[in-house]
């Protein structure tokens, strides 16, 4: 997997796949342009033209309105015309056919591709094959990589915490099978987080955790103590029903965050999660609707993420046309 | 149920949830409003840009493609950024859900739910627990409301009969499962039409239909004699197979609009219908496409009446937002 | 089926149904201002204000998410509106509900309808009961026509030998059951090809064919031999699976078009096909990806002449709503 795939001859991101392999400089540039973003959505007139006449393909090769519709809402913001399809992928099983799907929306001037996919490493594979013109974003694939929703997330802790070198952030629930917290644990190295630590049951824990530079728990309580942000991942009902867990409400005992637990944190921790929540799974509704919570600050913040990366994709992919 | 929640301070509509509780001078801006777009679908450029930048959300939880296009064209036809939504009612089944999906459409800015749902009283629930900066349209609630059918209807007499005061209106169908009906009914009373004539099988009329003000009959023919305007209510397939009426033939029979029955009516009398017509059970075809029928004109009146309400809504959420 | 309903009273394209009946110089017009429109997907900004506050309805009772999004892309590029409308055709057996269809979309002054319909004839019967403000664009039609399929083919032939009057084409394939062949024969004639080859099994060539001026071949050297240009035609699993053919394997033996078969084409032959491509079947990968083959600017051009045709038949229905 070339990393440097993402970025172009001057080093500019050119399709975001992955936060593996992407500069300190190059994530404190989405997390700047996301910041210019985040008054549009106060204005009365929510949009500005910097896409006007550019179009976007929402390719979901696995359903997600909520994604979709955060994807949808930025490029409209960004004024571009937006094309949902979503492609079931019993009709693109070899690969032979996804690339015959994607010459053809190039052949059609498609400008960029935001794909959501079930198979790891599938947004690699289309960007690897993409024609010089088009940027690929990676909404999702597999067990792999969800990078925009890591940058929400880095945006939303900035936000709050401004500078990232003196915190302590913990990881909580299935580090497994989470996308979202490969994505996250990249992305808090690179930008310099004083310390990682990741907290789930040993049958949600990957062997390998220690490499990636993060401290595991298996106790709640010792892993969040003294925390400044909290990441609860969202546990997959799949797993809820499989021999990962005893029972939902085992988990919630011994994983869930409660207002008690919420004591154990630093001050003025924040609590996040990507959602949607399990209530009373992940944690209970006083603490989802609490004060500590910015859980729907960072539905917000995603909109000004999006909208941070498409347009720098897109600068990336004019001047790569021109050149 | 509070109606004083459609309203904000100031009186103004904020909220678009049910006739009741709005006064007539509410009604009759909602109408004048109406007229100033009505001819915006006839001009070439068929758009004006008054709420340009602004996202509205279909937030269907039941599919009714015909009323969410009515309503995805008035937001067009303003300008409007239009998300469609069509969330099945089993993901949300419980209100926590439904809940949280809101506060995340609200986390993304969004400024207008235009809501559809098969329980009655579910945009209610939604309008009392949405933001400050949003304003909620019931486009059909169960059993319960459908508030713009109704003013659509009222738009359509009022172009043809100026006066509603002299006029006697009859309503004939499936009274008891109508939200159309109820709507009607609260419209023509707060607008003070002279009559009020609702015409059904026993099965299909409410028992406390007198309590609406209104005049029920079982014999058609003496309930349309010298009515200005004919309502005929659309029958549900569901119901032609239950035990409410004998056969679709015995009620076209009894209750079914024919060119025999026209000559009941007064000679300048209009006929309605909310569509889809079921030619041959609730009128035949002469009638539906006669010169007394008035039903696509409905539908063109439709387009301005939702641009009327939805512009409204969007003026008093804007100002609530500065107070 | 009359072809004059196409044009109106000053001859010009007012619906876009099938390639017969249509001159000529009409059929030129239409190339010359898709040639016009080509350059739009090439700039930075994608679009042209031509039928801004136009609305048009793809009206899709056969599900096809590539021939919906060519046109939803060509009607974003005129700046138009568009409702995307799934039909099933279940709801809409009675031909009397799809006129009740129609009356409701007109009533709701919907500009232009893209008709795609399994039966043939749909399009026409749609056209004959249109409102004198409506067009009707046929996207293909049962087996009877795909014109807009057809034009993007003869544009594409063009742009690469300019003149048609000295050019051999070979159409291969399933020639019986077409639509996208029939159009293409009826496009090849007018616009005076000197010879029209088609090529498929016995079993897939219709009886009639010789008196639509074109010479059948059920062998593929010979009917292949010096042509400048080879349209494959798309072999349908259905086909596949039954008797018309004895194994996908067998009609590539036979029909497919391999780097081998190639070489007995004119030197400068160019190699088509409506996609998507059955590789290993109608033709093999190296063909499909090698230079003669311009499948991937058939789907570029595609836009092009359907903003061509839609903006035709734009101007007509105009001019007529002034007279």
């Amino acid at each position: 997997m070339k990393n440097n795939l993402q970025l172009d001859e001057q080093g500019r991101l050119r399709h975001f796949l992955t936060i593996e392999g992407l500069s300190r400089p190059l994530l404190t540039e989405i997390l700047d342009t996301a910041e210019s973003f985040a008054g549009v959505g106060e204005r009365t007139v929510k949009k500005v033209p910097l896409l006007r006449g550019k179009v976007i393909a929402n390719l979901f090769f696995e359903t997600s309105t909520r994604t979709r519709t955060t994807f949808e809402l930025a490029a409209k913001r960004l004024s571009a015309d937006v094309l949902n399809l979503n492609i079931s992928t019993s009709s693109t099983t070899k690969g032979e056919t996804l690339l015959d799907t994607l010459r053809n929306l190039e052949a059609m001037q498609v400008d960029m591709f935001v794909v959501r996919h079930n198979e790891s490493g599938s947004a690699h594979f289309i960007a690897q094959h993409a024609a010089p013109h088009v940027s690929v974003i990676n909404a999702g694939d597999g067990r792999h990589a969800h990078p925009t929703q890591a940058m929400l997330d880095m945006f939303t802790i900035r936000r709050h915490k401004k500078d990232f070198s003196q915190l302590k952030v913990a990881i909580v629930g299935d580090l497994l099978h989470s996308r979202v917290a490969r994505s996250q644990i990249a992305a808090l190295n690179t930008l310099g987080v004083a310390e990682i630590r990741c907290i789930a049951p040993r049958t949600l824990m990957p062997g390998d955790i220690r490499s990636c530079g993060v401290h595991p728990y298996s106790n709640m309580e010792q892993g969040i103590r003294d925390a400044d942000v909290v990441i609860m991942l969202r546990l997959q009902k799949e797993r809820m029903q499989g021999a990962f867990i005893p029972s939902e409400h085992e988990y919630f005992r011994l994983f869930g965050l409660t207002g008690r637990r919420l004591e154990l944190l630093h001050p003025e921790a924040i609590v996040m999660h990507p959602g949607p929540i399990n209530r009373g799974v992940e944690m209970d509704s006083q603490v989802a609707d609490g004060e500590r919570s910015v859980i729907l600050q960072q539905v917000t913040y995603g909109i000004a993420v999006r909208m941070a990366v498409m347009s720098l994709c897109m600068q990336s992919s004019d001047r790569g046309g021109e050149a």
